[in-house]
């Protein structure tokens, strides 16, 4: 019954992100007023069976299993991207070349070499790029930036970022592709530190050196097609660093898989020298913050409930109180990159976040190896 | 694409009751496998303009201005009402009377009386019939009382329900129709005890006696229309009443409009000889538990992430720690009130729950008439 | 080797409280500057042995089994009172007959009668009187009194009080003293709603009127001396109540010792037009307040650590963060009694704040035996 | 009125740990049954005013203004050091070589070889050491020890250290003593990295290498006699670490001046195959615990209220719920200590934790002078 213009998607991609952003695509119209009708057009996969069942189930009008054969339909205005990290880069300049605006799920690519390849594809052709670093579309995290562009937090001097999940404590959990190096490119690293480093750029702004520390704690893990055998785990555990950034603040970062009783930990905290801010993603409704210039008998932690209409989108969702989930970040960022297009307006995090993180990710990769600092910028 | 029969919905109410339905009915068969493809049909409401509007933002096929004409249409399955509290009765006895199962919004009526006609009217035809007591079907509500069934609290002693907001406080905020007795029936009692006065029930058991007090604490307020002009404030906007339960345990509860601070408080903590359960909707996704039979030396409150698979609903959505908001909920209650029809199994809460939740909110305004007691199954 | 005068207590009783006293007089010199010398001159019990023992461990240098010996003795400034309850009024008032000073336990009295003697008594006498409500004195209820006073959370709405323990969650506890009417007067309503009742008439001002229930959820318990036979428990395991301030704000108020997983969790959150405080003795060191007046969106609840040189007492312990416990209040209390008597100023609480108490916690024990609400005044 | 033998202490110092110190030794026989009577015999200092103002405040029997006077008493059994840094060394072996048994306050002296040279002087004479880790005392931290200890955590993963304050974040806090290395030593790194490690240290064992980074963000600071005119910050005011363990683990350790909004966090998580932990010294009588053993559908982290009679030293104090503040740890480490003594019993920490905390700090310091990682064993 809409009046407006289709904006047709391609994507991808339909697993655990694929069911995250058709969720985004599916519900993005009606919490949030565009310009144009958002039409799940054709969602692509090699599986045809699988494929079909996601469209089915989430609502895509077609099917292809050739992503060439996909970008190249003139209909399409957006490809998404979230088949496995070691396709992004073809199939992205692919699309990009088809003259195709692309999202693309973080890890941009598997090398920093790679992932400057597809900024600088992108950025010939003129496209629009987004990287999906979602949680930079949260409320709470929307506010943190606020805050600090506020200037409420004055100097800063310290951030603290930890990501713990404990998914792999039980040393029997099997031997996954998330779990090989050739498959996965990286473990906690690139699945986890990826997120913080973004948050931080985002925040606070771009690194100066790190150095960093791997560990696997769990060698060898059953496989999972013959479980009494075992194979060995190729990718780190938990990867930790610290870091000096470029505005003379120093960080700490720490993502691990073993962090017994943390399900989705991806914490950060910001101390300056008017104020702080701590998140943690499991209560990501929530926002604390504390000011050095509130009256001196009341000062303290504040827990903001980040879902007031003078809150970034919380109003287009519910009455106060009323929590939102992880999935909405999607829908946000979504609404945003739309919004970009539609408008010609700029759109981050792109690519150019997408290497920026790669690179940072890489610094902190051969200063494990070299046992040294190493400068971010000499990464190439 | 789908290759199930078409389960067909008709709405009326569009809006936030009717945006949080329709949600649901929108994503439901994404998350949830059911034996239908729920298809969104037909959305009525008295505004043409205005429910056409909410029928292209949240995606309805059809639009009616008449509920009548749209419970005659033979292929509606069921008929969903979040129309005003005061239309409830006339429209859900309409549907049933049309042969349709009927969900209605709480609550079920303006008096008792009211609601014990619907659930004569709906008994007497066989249809399924559903009263939206969305909160029920919250993880963390589920896991409490699959714990209660368990055992693990032991014999019940104390249940303590408070639901605190804050969005009357300022005393310049306008004098809305739900500030006024003829058009939202109660104030703070009716909207926010009946919830806590149901998950008591569904928890817990049932109410024997009560005793109550309500307090208007700011009598008038600007009109609407005329801000520089002040109306009554004719409802409550608090709340509080002690209780007696039939198993013998005692409760508090308390509802308020003015608990400055919180947005969206409802939260009950339940003592047992056993154990302990706290919940707070504002983190809807945790569950406090404690108990006895723990190691004496670690012994204490433990915050259970609600977001594992073992956890009710919960794995269909994120994986552990990627968290739900509140419409989550509703979606639930749909996915288990259609397959309760498809598969002709009893649907709990039904309007008997609406029935057994206005006799309490009935007894504890008679024991504020009255300044006693009230035993609720005296209250006709 | 203090040049300060002394000031001598006599102190009658030597469990519990006779060593939180002791601790008060034996420390409050070293953290707090008196115009005189704390001396711990007698203590006083039947148990001639017991009493001996408690002497050597505290530090009191003598020792009596009489108290009217004790009264007499012409040296003491002090008389502190922590004998059983039924001795409280007999022994105030010969002290204060003998013309001293004196500090007395809760209950003030078994009766209000006997209460209001007791402070006729000392008015007449015009010796400083005061009672033991020691939770007046931590300085995050300081804080809060302050910000009362202050003017921060506007008018006052809600008070709402939990005293929550659960030592008697085990139905095989035996029946001690505390369980016997004769001897204790009152379960949790005496011992633990008094602490709630004093706060909130030292926090918001006089009651109004009250209704509550009571509860004895396991009636019989095994003897201590027989502990294969059962007697009777005479008095209430949960009281709670409602309550209407003469300010127009309501309450609630519960106190119980089947709260499963509470310990000490003596807790009231208070809800203004301007702000909300909240307070939990088992985090005693913090005080959670909420403004309506911080900037719109950092509105949330802080968590203030009340341990600054800014905070009431706090300056006189260690540095800031460097959190105190339970006991520390008593030594507030003796510091500020101390001073009132050295420099003849009034105290409070005094054996007026004794009456007023035992005046409420009539009146609820009058409402639960008529089932209707109770004025205060009017319970005589 | 003691039938016990005297057990003489003299101390040198009087301030902040001088009152601490105190007041362990006035308290701790009134809460601890020791076999001697604690007598606080000599106090020295070089002020002969102040020291004498503190005798009297504290209840020193005697005064001295000469350490070598004093450790000569014959009477004394202990001689306690929490003079200033730079004389530790001095006093401890003067005092050992007078056949005293010794407690030092951290750290042990201002170089790891001094601290050697005071280990091998303590051995050699045979009198008990200590050093005054005063945290290790804390219930909460020992009941994490009897944890570990009991398995209970599995293989130990991660542990994670940030001990964080904020009284330097305001740029104009004079240059105090504390913040020159003359006199100081070290800043946040030896004053509190130092309880960081040691807790480790006590809770899973060795280091093995190490890396680090410091930061002094406000360089130049107000003196404190001109306040117009500014002197060099010569100390770190943040130092972080990366860490591996002997025993596998990996760890993250932080502390900082610059902890905005923090007053005395130290605060340590630890993860294990099994479980994990956590603590905050705010809240220093809570401990978090999580058990992968409990049942799937309820794990989650616990809050423990470490006060019940099972937990360690909490019996000694108050009933369940009746909390303890900061300075309870030193009557702890003062009973233990005494009890060692009296019964030649092992005690630890001794000076050979001090000597094994100086180690880990100095390797630290190598590691950020040399930007590269440091095994701690090889630090001499």
């Amino acid at each position: 019954m809409s009046t407006k213009r289709d904006f047709k998607i391609g994507m991808v991609g339909y697993k655990f992100m694929g069911k995250a952003h058709s969720h985004a695509y599916k519900d993005v119209g009606m919490f949030f007023d565009l310009d144009v009708n958002v039409y799940m057009h054709t969602i692509c996969g090699r599986n045809e069976q699988a494929v079909k069942q996601a469209a089915e189930q989430f609502g895509w009008e077609q099917v292809k299993t050739n992503w060439k054969e996909m970008v190249e339909q003139p209909e399409l205005d957006l490809i998404d991207i979230n088949a496995p990290s070691d396709m992004h880069k073809e199939i992205a300049i692919g699309a990009i070349e088809a003259g195709k605006h692309v999202l693309c799920e973080k890890p941009l690519a598997m090398t920093l070499k790679d992932a400057k390849e597809m900024l600088a594809a992108a950025e010939k052709a003129g496209v629009k790029h987004g990287i999906c670093f979602n949680y930079r579309f949260l409320p709470a995290v929307q506010l943190a930036k606020q805050l600090i562009d506020e200037g409420r937090l004055g100097e800063i001097y310290h951030y603290r970022a930890q990501y713990l999940q404990d998914w792999l404590v039980d040393p029997n959990a099997p031997l996954t592709w998330r779990l090989r190096k050739e498959i996965a490119g990286s473990g906690a690293h690139g699945d986890l530190n990826s997120h913080c480093i973004d948050l931080a750029r985002f925040l606070i702004g771009e690194f100066d050196e790190v150095i960093g520390q791997s560990q696997t704690f769990v060698k060898e893990r059953p496989l999972i097609d013959q479980p009494d055998q075992k194979g060995a785990v190729t990718v780190d555990d938990s990867t930790s660093f610290l870091a000096r950034f470029k505005n003379g603040a120093i960080g700490t970062f720490e993502a691990t898989r073993y962090g017994t009783g943390w399900k989705n930990g991806n914490c950060f905290e910001i101390n300056g020298s008017k104020g702080s801010i701590r998140f943690n993603l499991e209560r990501l409704n929530e926002l604390q913050v504390y000011f050095t210039d509130d009256d001196e008998h009341v000062q303290g932690f504040r827990t903001i409930n980040v879902t007031e209409p003078v809150h970034p989108y919380a109003g287009h969702w519910w009455p106060a109180g009323h929590i939102i989930g992880y999935e909405h970040g999607f829908v946000h960022l979504i609404y945003e990159l739309i919004n970009s297009i539609v408008h010609d307006r700029p759109f981050a995090p792109s690519f150019y976040d997408g290497v920026k993180c790669q690179q940072v990710l890489e610094a902190v990769d051969r200063s494990i190896a070299e046992r040294t600092w190493v400068k971010v910028d000499e990464v190439e």
